[in-house]
């Protein structure tokens, strides 16, 4: 490739910025010409944090959470719910219904969802360590919160079939309905359609 | 601040992300999650870039350019028209104009424009630099390629007053005029007077 700057220290600097997704080429200089205008220090901090974060973030051997120790703090903590286990796709999904502050049981993330046609089966995803947790006897209940996708669906079916040794165990989805301040007519049908038939009963108190 | 993710090392790489221009919290949550699947190599290569990028980055001792060499590349070479100077203001505009092809003399990088209310003063800006270079007898021109404010027409001002030694050393600014492919009846009226002022003969072989 052609050299576009006077510095290679700078030429690698943009090309490694621009490999990172959603940032272009102008993006990259842009940032690269502010990285030398900052501190040493801040330089060093920032190089230094992308280092730690892909050496030393460690994942909850419990529910595969990131951690910095060997069990996360949520898994750890005497205030959340251990009768109850949220399975989620991805920690990014964790993040997600964690900012809601309306949870307030374990999680157990899997890694991905079963997917034949990306080559994903159950074997690459942490589904036998869930049935092992619900497998200690202290679960009561299994939130499934996949994706509502054909993938989703499957994963979903199979980790009931993994956990039928177990009827004592409540299954979940989560709801399926309007989104919050939705306006009937842009909804799409399938969605209107199951809120319909999963309609429940009105109640005053949490109205808006 | 309270900590939003599971881990601490997680969290500093996303606050380092946000520390840059223009990466919002959320952008830089995806910037770390890619970050986290990269491969172990390409992460250190990142690292190492912006260390590298900000420990080891020379400015040309001639011109203040970036480089790698006490030297840089421009001013080193043969083939540049060591008679002609181009004065711009930051790294940036060696850029944007070496990318037009169409220089191919030298630079001087003032690194700023004077500013009395920013507290940029003729001292910190390589003026004296500028004057030692045109001293030493070889320079024929100067072109004068700063922003067209009141910051960069004082600079000017400034600069050719110094040069006024120099007689025999040509003084340029850069065309102002209609852009490429602008339309008369949307050119500010600043800008479409000076171009009928500053009319050129017309050259069939150059007319688009």
């Amino acid at each position: 490739m052609e050299q576009r700057y006077s510095s290679e220290l700078f030429e690698r600097a943009v090309d490694e910025f621009s490999k990172l997704p959603g940032v272009g080429r102008k993006s990259a200089l842009r940032l690269v010409l502010h990285m030398l205008r900052m501190d040493v220090g801040a330089v060093d901090g920032f190089a230094d944090a992308m280092y730690q974060l892909r050496h030393n973030v460690n994942y909850c051997k419990v529910c595969h959470n990131i951690s910095d120790t060997e069990v996360c703090q949520i898994c750890s903590s005497p205030s959340r719910d251990a009768t109850t286990i949220c399975v989620v796709e991805n920690i990014r999904d964790v993040m997600a219904i964690e900012a809601t502050s309306q949870y307030h049981g374990l999680y157990h993330v899997l890694g991905g969802v079963i997917s034949p046609l990306d080559g994903i089966g159950p074997s690459d995803l942490q589904i036998q360590s869930l049935v092992d947790r619900v497998g200690q006897g202290e679960v009561k209940e299994v939130i499934l919160a996949l994706s509502s996708t054909m993938e989703g669906d499957t994963t979903n079916f199979y980790i009931s079939r993994k956990l039928s040794d177990y009827p004592n165990v409540r299954l979940t989805v989560l709801a399926r309905g309007l989104s919050v301040n939705d306006e009937l007519q842009y909804t799409d049908e399938v969605t209107l359609g199951r809120s319909i038939v999963n309609r429940v009963d009105f109640d005053a108190r949490s109205a808006t």
